[in-house]
């Protein structure tokens, strides 16, 4: 039976692979306004999608303005148990625009691995899935009830999916809920995560005069809001990676020492990392190993920052503003809005008479814990030996899927967090990508995972 | 006799309106290669003006590739005096573009003021400066000989006027040197020069990781070279705004008891300048007054800054690079060679071990003093007087002119160092305007300073 539906899903390749395509040539662009015509394109592909493979679905415009949920439901019993499968149709801006080898919205194929903006950041993981459980369904029949959540706001902590939840938290429980999003570790394995960072992500403006001014003339009166926003970001992190907001430490859990284990299993993981970024050297909090501080510890750093001239040559100017955007990866206990308040003192008391400050919190989401060690953990773990001729070892994520600790505290069910995409997928960079047998054996992963969970 | 050469200039008021027309709409950025064919255009455009009033013209390409020097010699008699006027060509970058509200390059009257960019810094001022001398020429005769010297490097700190000025320093000796490039006090009233500072540019690069990174992978590992950059700018100044680069304040020279009492006779100064960069407060050295700052205290400002993401919404990235631009204004004593070599070993003490710092220096030259009390200021003043009824004040500059320090050293003479331009005129930021009636009667100060100096 089961070899049905993987002999199917291996026809269908090329046909998957196109869908797959289609989706990355929607310019999904979530952070930017002018995107939104895209975001419900993209919201339509999906829906369409689903409907092809029987789903009922509904594309919800939870919060007015804001991109829509796709909600697909694949209901045979009531009596069965319940699948949720979450992914999410946006994708993160591309600049720097030059760096990309092609296009980033027009999917192109390169010695076997396909090259895209949401290739694999979730695109090329729920297009997968759904290949997967239709599969699945026309060879033999799914054997239990299954839901896909896509929504369009992940990369911008949006919360329409979190109101909806809320809002419908019993129709929507769950045995099982498997979040697809994400790629194999940097070390080369598949992971079950076991955890992920939480995010807080701000905006900081610093207005000084109100033009640009003559750096002659007013070099020495003129309050400089490039000089006193340097200065306030150079004060948040000292030169050992240890941040220096007050209290920033203070709530964080202790980690237990299965944890602290799994992130020293690997003494040369440094030396991998440092090759694969392409920097001369790592750095971070001072007294913990490199993998410790990417799932264990929490950080800060400067996404992007401008003020003033940046063009060629010399222009002599004090800049009128300055702007930076700040992002920090948060640790169990520890509070976003806390942290936000805290960090907003801070910044007021390192700021300049002359400087006016404003900061704008874009995004916050808790970090959160889940265990890997159930039934559906193990039938994932089982479906990637298979597919992949690897085992998934557990992982406390550095990054953040805003809307897990969500979906744990509504909808429950064993929590299985994990990814298709390469190690090298450019998740959020230029020439992000997916390998092909990434993309054909995540969907066969998918299969097997589905046909063990109904043989319950 | 010198009403005739007055009443000339009032005649020909829309002329030479249209004049400085045709020269602003001429885009000579010095800063920018693209606009390398505007500064050839421009300097012919100086030259035709030239030579369209008798005078012995040379285009002189001293450095190969770099904007020329436009040599405009008046010369009647050996056995008399020679005046040399100074002024350049080259002007400003425009950005912000959108904060213009004409065009720059399209110069437009608004209220009696004409807009655009370099209609005072330099062209308003030289263009002047030529119609007054050949007014002067035309009615009554000079009577001393004049040369004009008009670069197209000021804004860019060059090199070609300066090594011109070396290799033929005896040719070019003067008895009187009228650098025009400037305006009126802040206060209000017009000035003599006794001084400007020197300065000192330089970008900083910083490279970390080889391509933008996920914040949320990689944070905790990757060098930030947006957190190390901005470190280091916060570090180079304090909150009380004084430069922390060691060695900075060693070699300024004191200053007279005379310069400081000149910088202290307004005491409400400080509340107009407030008033007219349109900041909150006034931020600079503790301990000085805010001419004091101006003139006498040296200073460090970020020009601009960019690293990473900097469009609308969230982008979680650890960005590969970052730049800024940062100027130092430097007093008598300070010497910038010395300068730069204190700040690369005070950067790389600042940098951490994963991010590659470079500098470059873009413009260096050194402060100076000089004197107004002389025959050349003397009749500057009373030509002020009569023109604008004013009479102009000595006052050390806070902006720097690159090649006035090479002026003194090798063609010498009595140095008078002034400006026509409004103190309103914007110079350097959007809107960049003169006032009409300070063209006109700038027109007018000149006839009558280089008429009194003919009268020896």
């Amino acid at each position: 039976m089961l070899d049905r539906a993987i002999a199917l899903a291996r026809e269908e390749r090329d046909m998957a692979l196109s869908n797959l395509c289609a989706a990355v040539r929607i310019p999904s662009i979530g952070a930017a306004s002018a995107h939104r015509p895209d975001m419900l394109r993209n919201a339509e592909f999906v829906a369409n999608r689903l409907r092809s493979m029987g789903a009922e679905v509904r594309v919800l415009e939870v919060i007015s303005g804001k991109p829509p949920v796709v909600r697909g439901d694949l209901l045979i019993d009531p009596a069965l148990p319940t699948l949720t499968i979450y992914g999410h149709y946006d994708v993160q801006p591309v600049d720097p625009l030059e760096d990309w080898v092609s296009p980033p919205f027009e999917p192109e194929v390169r010695d076997h691995v396909l090259y895209g903006r949401g290739a694999c950041d979730s695109k090329g993981n729920h297009m997968a899935a759904i290949q997967g459980v239709d599969c699945l369904k026309r060879s033999c029949g799914l054997g239990l009830n299954v839901r896909f959540l896509i929504e369009g706001e992940e990369e911008t902590t949006g919360q329409a999916l979190p109101a909806y939840l809320r809002e419908n938290a019993k129709e929507l429980t769950s045995d099982y809920v498997l979040v697809l999003d994400g790629s194999f570790h940097q070390d080369g394995y598949p992971i079950l995560a076991t955890g992920m960072r939480g995010e807080l992500y701000v905006e900081i403006y610093a207005d000084g005069p109100d033009h640009d001014l003559h750096s002659g003339h007013y070099g020495g009166v003129s309050p400089n809001p490039a000089n006193t926003l340097a200065r306030i970001l150079g004060a948040l992190k000292d030169r050992e990676g240890k941040v220096t907001i007050p209290g920033f430490y203070d709530d964080i859990k202790q980690i237990p020492a299965v944890e602290i284990q799994d992130a020293q299993r690997s003494q040369e993981y440094g030396e991998i990392v440092r090759k694969r970024i392409g920097a001369v050297a790592l750095e971070g909090e001072a007294g913990f190993l490199p993998i410790e501080r990417q799932w264990l510890r929490p950080t800060l750093d400067v996404n992007g920052m401008v003020s003033g001239f940046t063009g060629e040559g010399e222009k002599t100017i004090i800049p009128a503003t300055a702007m930076a955007k700040l992002s920090m990866r948060l640790v169990p206990g520890q509070d976003p809005d806390k942290i936000y308040s805290q960090l907003v003192r801070y910044v007021s008391e390192l700021g300049t008479p002359g400087v006016q400050l404003r900061i704008e919190k874009l995004g916050a989401c808790k970090a959160f814990v889940c265990s890997a060690a159930h039934k559906a953990g193990e039938a994932a773990s089982t479906a990637f030996e298979t597919s992949f001729g690897q085992t998934p070892l557990p992982v406390r994520k550095g990054s953040s899927i805003p809307v897990v600790a969500d979906l744990i505290e509504t909808i429950g069910g064993q929590m299985v967090l994990t990814g298709i995409g390469n190690p090298d997928s450019r998740v959020h960079s230029p020439n992000e990508n997916i390998r092909l047998d990434h993309f054909h054996k995540g969907t066969e992963m998918i299969i097997r995972f589905v046909h063990a969970l109904r043989a319950a």
